[in-house]
């Protein structure tokens, strides 16, 4: 990347739509135990927020027949902004799947898909969550709604699996202008996995080799917390509630995020991190780049990953 | 500020020269006490940084006859942009110091006045820090430096003062094209203080009203931690080392930052901030403004601001 | 005190009566934003506790027609130590009110007074709590019952108001064997305040200097939370509730405890406090003398102490 | 234990000798990594302690030809006490080694050992940390000497190894009066680990079984810090300096610490752990007892005990 190039039609993540095949208990743990807050449901979706996100949504539930991601929605910067990635999408070869008419949380947005099934979609006019009671209203105005107490502050970022993370990364060089802030590069020339991001945060979105087979599959979704205690405090609520804590808290060494990965009842693997006050703010970030010998240290405090966590994804893959 | 205009030349503060009459006094302070590493030190200046700090210095201290800001640095994102920058500051009509040939920390930077005698300069090329020996090289590749323990990760904002908070508003968006995230709105229709930003943290600037009759003085200068129990952990060491505490550690209501203030040997305010997960990620975001009767209820948790704070800056007025 | 006199009948504060003449507001106070549980509900009071609480209630909450402090329970050691403390009780002269029935709480308990009114009982055979269902079931078997995700962990202390803190000391060394930790020297050779403790714990009562003229007074009452954060988010959970927040979050300088003070609806001050890992581990303690000089420094990080501070009790003294 | 018989002849947990076949290296760590201060230091042995223990020493390390324990010192409330407990001591059969002249932390000490070959001592006359300059000052006169930032406050903690658990807990009730908190009752009838106490704090020493076959080990010494956040941020700085992490930071179920483990530069296990507001009040606690279907859910938040931490202890066992 050259700085003179860099794009910045897309703004920032905007939100996620998870599929769940146990509508009722997802959406129980998301509002009573992980700790979003309803906006609205509707016959097909619950429309879910952090307490600070400033958009309706940041996270649609949807009742599906299995599990995994329906799409992924990146807010732009502008009209203009939008119609500069509309067009470089459409000359870029990638699958277009048109515009759609938005939904309770966005006006119209333009769907377009990567190499391996993941549908994303671009959208400029958004819908602000505007409290509707005052227990909805912040008792400071410079955050969106009331706090609520829990953990998840505002959206952080998701993981998606691909067979090829260099296609990947192309596709979200060419479509997103996302700029790569750190990758694995496997011994045998692969990239293992890769962290984009379109704005300060070091990332918004990763993309890690698919190893069990499936196609346009979920890692896990992440929403951000201000304090590592959060989190700390968070791993004692999921205890609780018979959550099943995969792995965690810990800290990163990809990223140097602190973490807690939990599976929500339907299976999807949901993190909570903290980033602390990391940014990338360097226009002319060179990407990190970690081999298998860095890996093989674990995370930053030597804790091994998991198995789980390099064959879970979601929809299972079936046998 | 429509969108479509929005302007992204400058990437982010880079450095601030600081003044200091007690100069062996104020280099303890900031190595000893406050956290900072020493990059070099040459017979007028120190050149100091904290662990995250990517650049070679953040803080340049400087031996003066007296206290405040010498001048602020911000780095810009290409050679390109750096060049429209000194073409829209040459046509603004602000004052023009004109082509420094850089110092220790970076190349050639141009240098321009705000209306109440700030120094600010624009560069582009920078002088990474590298570490030179085995101690000062992290054990995580992502980060810049040796871990040191030390609150400071990284440089974040400073304050300064002004006479005229809606003519320095001008100079912000006409010369960096900041834009303002938030700002106090007087009964008397002028404005009280202005927040700005040139990327998606939610301030790197502030502007207060200047009531001491002094001009181009500094409010302070602000570091930010990774966590809140940081600050907490700063305020025990500063008392055992005999630091003027002036206020905090506490939330502010404006921009929601915890906060803890002291002064450093010369006088000079030094703030500890952390924003939690707090960004601005909006592309169209409406500065949030505070009126008189909003800042009577004193910081988000109900401290009264000290006297002091409204009148102490650097340097003294004479008299 | 001499090591080898050390008094071990009593072992710890047990519960609190609080009255309130707002009791729906009050209720809705301690369990809905403050975070306490209830164990049960008769016609005049609510039983209350937080959630490592053993002990059926540490907080009764009593309907009546004023605030304060109904009585204060402490819990001995063994039958024979409450026996031993009854003799020396009786011998010593104080008012004696004797024994009561106990209540849904404990079995029977003997009461006595202070000389300023305050009415403190000592009991043994107490009511555990026993969950009761699958949600109150705590996921570790050594917690007392299920994390509700709230600040207060456990009952820490009281302080209450007398007009001869002298007086007082010896009241509370003869009647409950406890022993001075810290106290306030007057410049006028009176005591000031006095910090108490029947265990390891550096104090479960303080008494302060009554000077609004009022008789057995309430200054306030304290649980404990796991960490410093804990009270951080408190304070945003009472900012966003509407709460008074009288003083804190900061760091007292006598026992050096994290706190923030806050009044309920009827205007009883609570407390929530961490003391972090301080502990009174030393059989032979020398108490802590404060001196007015080093009050006068404010509490340990500098904050000034607000008049309210100073005057505010429970119930008001009758103009 | 029926509550009429408890001892409270010994007050807590002094001191403890630990050996190094890597003196100068330890002495670092411990130093300038761990953060404990040095009080004095002679021909075989440093004096350290932490910023907040008020006696002269509480890790006493000794140049050795090996690693692990050399004694473990309790100080008693009282010199009657302390003849008392002489007195139990010298009729239970266990091998006593009679009086020691005491060190540079204590006066004369009473010496004895388990059927493991672990030396206790007990003691009464201290020698308690007198600040000798203005830097070793405490800022607030309640703590024992000057904050030094780092994390351990005071001395918590120690787990030995032994073949025969519960041949061990009558040892520890017999000779110095402690009760037993919580154990691990095992499918083949024997106790896998327990817990004990003197005074309020959970545990002041662990017991667990030895596998390797050998005779008097140390499995790990722990030092109790004031925050979750100083264990995390201490992570960071093993990290930096090189330390063996060997596991967490994460929460124990038994006991409900938050813990992080690593290796000194000689192989003897440290610990850094905080319980929150976490204590032992009631004076009949009935013992917790964990099964082996408890053990196999990992630690709190599902951590699976690493093999290392069942098999290493100090001094290494000859093969």
């Amino acid at each position: 990347m050259t700085a003179t190039t860099q794009v910045f039609d897309v703004a920032h993540l905007g939100h996620i739509e998870m599929l769940t095949d146990k509508y009722d208990e997802s959406l129980d743990f998301f509002t009573r135990v992980y700790g979003l807050v309803l906006s609205a449901e509707d016959e097909t979706s619950a429309y879910l927020r952090a307490w600070d996100d400033y958009e309706f949504h940041s996270l649609k539930l949807t009742r599906a027949e299995t599990t995994g991601v329906g799409h992924i929605g990146y807010r732009c910067v502008s009209p203009e902004a939008l119609a500069r990635r509309v067009e470089a999408i459409e000359a870029s070869g990638y699958p277009v799947l048109g515009w759609t008419e938005g939904d309770l949380g966005h006006s119209r947005a333009f769907r377009f898909q990567d190499p391996f099934g993941h549908v994303f979609e671009l959208y400029y006019d958004t819908n602000r969550f505007v409290p509707q009671t005052a227990a909805e209203t912040p008792a400071l105005k410079n955050t969106a709604s009331a706090f609520t107490g829990a953990a998840p502050r505002r959206l952080d970022h998701l993981n998606l699996l691909a067979e090829d993370v260099s296609e990947f990364r192309r596709f979200m060089e060419v479509c997103l202008g996302s700029r790569v802030t750190e990758y694995i590069q496997l011994d045998n020339g692969r990239i293992g996995g890769c962290w984009f991001t379109v704005n300060n945060k070091t990332y918004d979105l990763a993309c890690t080799e698919e190893h069990g087979g499936g196609m346009g599959r979920l890692h896990h979704v992440t929403y951000a917390t201000d304090q590592r205690e959060d989190i700390l405090r968070a791993a004692d609520i999921f205890l609780q509630n018979d959550v099943h804590i995969e792995t965690g808290p810990h800290k990163h060494a990809i990223q140097g995020t602190f973490f807690l990965y939990v599976w929500e009842p339907a299976g999807n693997r949901v993190e909570l991190a903290n980033a602390g006050a990391r940014l990338i703010l360097a226009p002319d970030w060179e990407p990190v780049c970690w081999t298998e010998a860095d890996r093989k240290k674990g995370q930053a405090w030597g804790l091994k990953t998991i198995e789980s966590f390099h064959t879970h994804g979601t929809p299972p893959v079936k046998g």
